[in-house]
């Protein structure tokens, strides 16, 4: 019997600003990561989220990112390992400030953005964010790019672990995302996508760009909530992967 | 036998901007309120200091501030009572993600600067910071302006509330501090300082401008850290204190 | 003959956030009021935006706001005359930057939302916006509520000022909207709300909720760019205007 | 007869938070760099600087930064080059803006920190850097490291560029700066430091680490204005370069 956690990025709008998310998403997801401020999100829009995920019965994690509102967390900065763990557990904290209100534990954490690509392939970052996680609650579970530094880093310290992948993105013979830059790199065909996810879950492969069958372990994917067909799509793999026997739970449960 | 507890604001350098606080001021209090990054502080300015004061064995506490850090939150702005729960979650929350990697636990919230002005004397917003205090943990205690609104919605929720007094401040006979822009509002004499402080704990009263005996409950004395004479007040005050058998001791203990 | 200024308000977009504006608005007014990075806008959006008033062959002026992205510059703030001066020198002053790339020059500054009200009201303020405006260069045009205290200090220090009046709101006997929180605040009915105008423009009054004609002067009307039927709005204030043979003309043409 | 101009970087304070800067500086260099927003300064530090400056007979210069308060403009980011170009239009009208009040001119413009690091090595960004300037005004000068991608830049457009050297640093063979990260990095004694500034300025070369003679262009020395010794080092190399027949002067003047 297998399972696999469904994530999706959510509280991404700002003041006055608001993001066109789907908040219907939050049926199809068993995970939220949940903006904390720094790349966006606001503490009225966090409550609000925060909220929302709990009525929908869906785990909430922390979604740290760069200090960067402007470029939405995106534009990679030169940051010691010291100031990731401060503004992770900066972050974390503030989310789990709403959580408590609920008298509700966090689950899970996943770096945003720019955060999360720095943080698999660099691991001294890598291993300062697992750090700060670790030394806020030992029993949060890091998420980070499956076969990654963010994950290597995880296990290692102690942290329960998940890997996470991409339905929407190919991937290379060294197990990497193909970048988005390369040709090839979008999968664009819903079919084909979820065909992907199954292989991934079911069999812990994935065919690599070269047609080389590349192990990768697969326990959260990632899952947009915003763009015009979010929706059916989260729909779509969530019935789809159920009726190929693989169970939607998020990764404590 | 009459104790009280002293307090005073840390934490407040940002960036490359260091204060010239004077560290040395946590041998001499028993309760430190640490900024939280909107009018002062940053993620590792807010490590350090939690340090800071756990190694000195003083209380820590969260000192949210309204979001201008141009402003060092001394700007009053017209927030709503909603928005100012929020960013008391928020910021505590923040807060008590680095007491969490100590395994501390957080003693007391007192709002900073404009916040807590408009928290003394405006009963909404009062009851929006107890209420975000109480929904966080209704075991932490609430610093407010002694006899204020801040206070009273502290009392009114249930949540330990610790009435604050200034020793350098004058007071009117309701019980409010005369006015920074009116004569005599500051006591610089140290003598009649803590002689007004002695009275206060000792008979819970304290002599107003008009020389009216104006009861006042007085459970936590504000230090200030900044300014030439800091430390050297802050143990006159401490020994002066002792002297007339008071106990210096932090609220919870 | 007669003859009256459309302006409206553009270029609040920030980052990855996108206001649902239509840019199509610039094709019915004459005057843009671009925002400047403080409450709304980015350094792109006004390159973006400036470019785009210039090619529509609007006149473009600064919109200067309160330092609070968060609350989009609509929470007052206790701001002292100086600040205000300051804020409204650099943000007029970036923006300007923008127009020397193409070799224009600003018609016009509009302070926005919280500041626009607090310098409606308070005539230091007022008076230190005035001046700013003033000290970077006389010609430039300053946008005030019709009759207000920004009016006044502009005239007072010898700039050439343009009274705004609102299509969409009703008036009280002393010249002032009616405010947001009273009942009938907003005419919603578009003839009604163009008629006001024609009669503000043409006979220099308007027929307070009180039913008493109040003189009034109308140099410029605030258009709305978003909303769903802000363009139909925009063209048929525009073409109706024009039947009843008023000229729209921007204030320096 | 040889001439040089002695710049420093000024204004950098923000809000409460006052840098030790020594404003008499201002006595011995002949162009001021003034912080514009993004990485330090404020609207009415900017105000006090500009003001400052003019007084002393000082030439003003922008000093626009990353956007990056916490981190000073120190930590690199990736930008685009239209980021680039953008952020520097934005901070230089702001500069502008206060200047204009005095009906005085900008000298020119100096990327901080990272950016003009960045700048230094990334023909792209330089270029975009370049062009920012140019388009506001061709009659700016460019500051830049000595024989960097910067003034390459700025030459290529047709700009006036100032090569910048630097007295307390050493050089490789290349003509780059030694990192200061290696050792030797900085130049401690005094007397060393000026006859490098005198070779460089006389001779146009300086002496490498590898003890070989680099050509190198020195328009202007840059002068720390904090630390304990910069007044009297300012005043030091500005009476050595005048020994030396060395005319102190402004680019412009």
């Amino acid at each position: 019997m297998f399972q696999v956690d469904l994530n999706c990025d959510i509280g991404e709008s700002y003041g006055r600003y608001r993001l066109r998310e789907q908040k219907e998403i939050l049926r199809y997801v068993t995970s939220a990561n949940i903006a904390c401020g720094f790349h966006a999100g606001d503490p009225g829009v966090m409550r609000e989220t925060v909220r929302l995920a709990i009525d929908n019965g869906v785990k909430v994690g922390a979604h740290p990112g760069l200090p960067d509102l402007n470029g939405f967390g995106r534009r990679e900065m030169k940051i010691t390992a010291q100031e990731a763990y401060d503004m992770v557990v900066y972050q974390v904290g503030a989310l789990q400030g709403f959580l408590s209100v609920h008298n509700e534990t966090m689950q899970h954490v996943k770096p945003h953005g720019a955060l999360y690509n720095m943080a698999a392939r660099d691991a001294s970052l890598a291993e300062a964010i697992a750090q700060a996680v670790y030394d806020i609650s030992p029993s949060l579970v890091l998420f980070g790019l499956a076969g990654s530094e963010l994950t290597k880093a995880g296990e290692k310290i102690g942290l329960p672990t998940a890997h996470e992948v991409f339905a929407d993105r190919t991937y290379q013979s060294d197990g990497k995302l193909t970048s988005r830059s390369e040709p090839g790199a979008l999968i664009t065909d819903q079919e084909q996508s979820v065909s992907q996810v199954v292989k991934m879950v079911t069999e812990g492969t994935v065919i690599s760009q070269q047609n080389i069958a590349v192990p990768l372990k697969a326990d959260t994917v990632c899952i947009h909530g915003d763009g015009e067909h979010a929706l059916a799509f989260a729909k779509y793999i969530k019935d789809t992967l159920e009726k190929h026997c693989i169970s939607i739970l998020s990764i404590i449960n």
